[in-house]
This record gives C-alpha cells, sequence and structure tokens, in this order.
C-alpha cells in the first residue's frame, strides 16, 4: 500500500465550514506526540525517509516512511507497527547508533469525506494546516487519486499552496532560519 | 539492569537428573524462533552486538544486545521490547538497510533454582546445551553473580567447557567449515 497525501496551510475557521457544507462526518480528535529519529548511516534529511516513534491516546507506533515518489504529493512507502514501550524502542535505536532528531506535537482532528481522510492539524510552533490522506493499491493507481486529493482540497476552499515539507522539515527549516 | 549468562553444551538426561535433585522447579517449554539482523553502518559480527526479532508462544520480541562486557560470562546490554507484527518490523528494519542474517529454531525448557534462571536448549542443527543466567543491577555486582553461575552449573555437573558464543555464532560458525 502507498500513502497518498498532500497538505496546505489552511484557516481553520472557513475550513470547518466547507466541510460542515461537504457532509464530512467527524472521526475523533487525538494529541500525537512524535519523535523523530535519523540514521547513523545515512542522512535521511538528504534521503527524504523518515523514521518515527508517535504516541498516541496512551499506544506507541513505530512508523518508517520511504523517500517521496512523486513530485506533487507526499506519496511513499510507509510501514506502522504497534510496540509496546516507547522507552524500550528508543533505547534500542539510540543503542544502534540512530539520533533523536527533534520532537513534534500536534492536535489532530479527522474527518471523513467520500473515501479521503481530512487532518485538521495544529501543530506546536508552527501553525494551523490541513492534510487530506487516500491509500492506493500501487502506483498506477496513484497520479488519479492525486488528482481527486488535489480536487476535493480546492472544494474546500483551501487556498494555500501544496506544501511537500513534513511538519518534521518545516520546524527543522524553521529552527535553521 | 545487566545479564549475565553462561553456557555448555550439556547432556540433557544428566542434567535433568541433577536438576532434579538440587529441587529445581520446571516453568515452562516454549520453542523459540529468532531471526537475526546485521546492520548497514557496523558488522554485528565484529562489534559484538545482536538485533533479533523472537517468535514465542505467538508473540513478538524485538532485542538488542550490545557487546559483551566480560572474558569469561555472556555479561551484556540488553534491552528487549513487545511488537504487535512480525512482518511489518521485519519490513522496517530491511527498508532501513538491515539485512537478515540467520534464524536460530530452538526448544527451551525452563527451570528455576536458586534464584537462577536454567535454559535446557536443543537448538536445531547444533545440539544440546544448558544456559544459567542471572541479573545483576550493574558491573560492580556481576563478579560475585557470575561466579555464582559457574559453581552452580559445576553442582548440575555440567562437564562442558564455558561457551562464549551465542548460538548464532555458533552456527554461523558451523555454516563456514
Amino acid at each position: 500500500m502507498i500513502e497518498i497525501e498532500i497538505k496546505a496551510q489552511a484557516d481553520h475557521r472557513a475550513l470547518l465550514s466547507a466541510l460542515r457544507d461537504a457532509g464530512a462526518t467527524f472521526e475523533k480528535t487525538m494529541d500525537q506526540h512524535d519523535t523523530y529519529y535519523n540514521a547513523p548511516h545515512r542522512d535521511f534529511g538528504e534521503t527524504d525517509e523518515a523514521l518515527r516513534l508517535r504516541e498516541q491516546s496512551g499506544r506507541i507506533y513505530m512508523t518508517y516512511k520511504g523517500k517521496k515518489l512523486d513530485a506533487k504529493s507526499k506519496t511513499r512507502k510507509e510501514v506502522e507497527v504497534e510496540v509496546m514501550d516507547r522507552a524500550k524502542m528508543e533505547d534500542i535505536l539510540l543503542s544502534l547508533g540512530f539520533k533523536k532528531t527533534l520532537e513534534v506535537k500536534k492536535k489532530r482532528d479527522i474527518y471523513h469525506l467520500s473515501g479521503i481522510e481530512v487532518c485538521v492539524d495544529r501543530v506546536e510552533g508552527l501553525g494551523d494546516y490541513v492534510e487530506l490522506e487516500a491509500m492506493a493499491e500501487d502506483m498506477t493507481e496513484m497520479p488519479e487519486k492525486r488528482d481527486m486529493l488535489i480536487d476535493t482540497m480546492r472544494k474546500l476552499c483551501v487556498k494555500g499552496e501544496l506544501i511537500r515539507e513534513s511538519y518534521l522539515e518545516m520546524l527543522l527549516a524553521k529552527m535553521s532560519h
């Protein structure tokens, strides 16, 4: 499975109103506390990969994201596995030579609209964004799904340009200025 | 916590009889299916580390073992965390550049004797062994605990020499001959 994801800055008041008008269904609100790690043998900032431990509703997930496969969207390989102990998993990563890079904390409200997951995100230190996500079986399905996501974003009156950078990259860029 | 472990080849019939005479209590039998991985940035065969996924009684554990800290025993840092999906965890490791090295399958009977865990192991492709394990708070506690393990092994009439190599290393050595 390939995750297709597009993102833009968004005025949440206007967005929530457009979601309501479009008939989107609210699923849940969650706090996500993410810690990112860099590898000892290649720089994920250059290879465009990510390794993350996420804490969400008391559960811990380890996620690997491969390099992006498409110029417009954030399409990439993604593998996620639940682990039972955050501190021990981090201990293993650090023992293997991985380094903690940055933490990202956000509040995420999830809506569903015509098979699309709409994430209304408030990110500590960055501001308000929206992410639209869909899954594709393989790369042949990808362009069509991506265009559908872009189309939906415009229907939701989101005017911001598409952002390919992850919140991690945006926070890192902000810190280096 | 530091795991202290000593190991030797053992005639299981004589060993089980000695365990009975010494008043050891039987805990359980388990089948362990271990897969070992090597890192892309350092050779665990040289650094004496190990990264393992273990399947045991339907549950999956990821374990990191640091390099050995003592010449006689197998004392080393050990961190273990349960993960909910073996295939996904392996997918993450392979995506990060780790390579599968070898699988070790064994039947392990666990006994307890005076605070020591006694593992009566039958290893596919290697034969019959016994491992004695104890935990130490830190390195200062280690020599005393190690000597106690050696003493107990002799009392159990195990005549084989102490083996510092892991089953993984022993299987690798056997394959290279």
